[in-house]
């Protein structure tokens, strides 16, 4: 077994509405910044062990669609590293 | 004027408590991953214009200070990419 950090980026989907970027957004403008656009999304760094990449990358996609994520509204993408 | 998008990456300081991540860690192990530390951190890409990179930076890290993170118990980083 040897050590993985996992990281998983957890978006809304295209289309999905988003009030804390939008909220962001408009704090930026009454600041005076002529933001355009604003995006959010979680950024999860998970250390676990695997035997292998492969392995690492399964566990790490499970745990996301299982827990981290919502697959009705989120995309999300996921790296493996080895420690 | 050229678009520019800035990704910021604003996480919670070595030593700062982020009971979130304890929390997702444990439900992970109830789930059966044995995972060994989560970290979480949030990842805002705000698009705006400027007159070069150096410009763009500087606004996306005033963004960050004034907004997007709490300098006492957050570190961030900030990119900045051409669109």
């Amino acid at each position: 077994m040897t050590g993985y950090t996992a990281t998983v980026t957890v978006r809304l989907k295209a289309g999905v509405l988003d009030p804390e970027a939008e909220t962001t957004k408009r704090a930026l403008q009454r600041l005076d910044f002529d933001v355009e656009k604003v995006r959010r999304s979680d950024r999860f760094q998970v250390e676990f062990e695997a035997d292998s990449p492969t392995d690492a990358e399964e566990r790490a996609t499970e745990m996301t669609e299982r827990l981290l994520a919502n697959p009705t509204i989120h995309d999300f993408d996921v790296e493996v590293d080895q420690q």
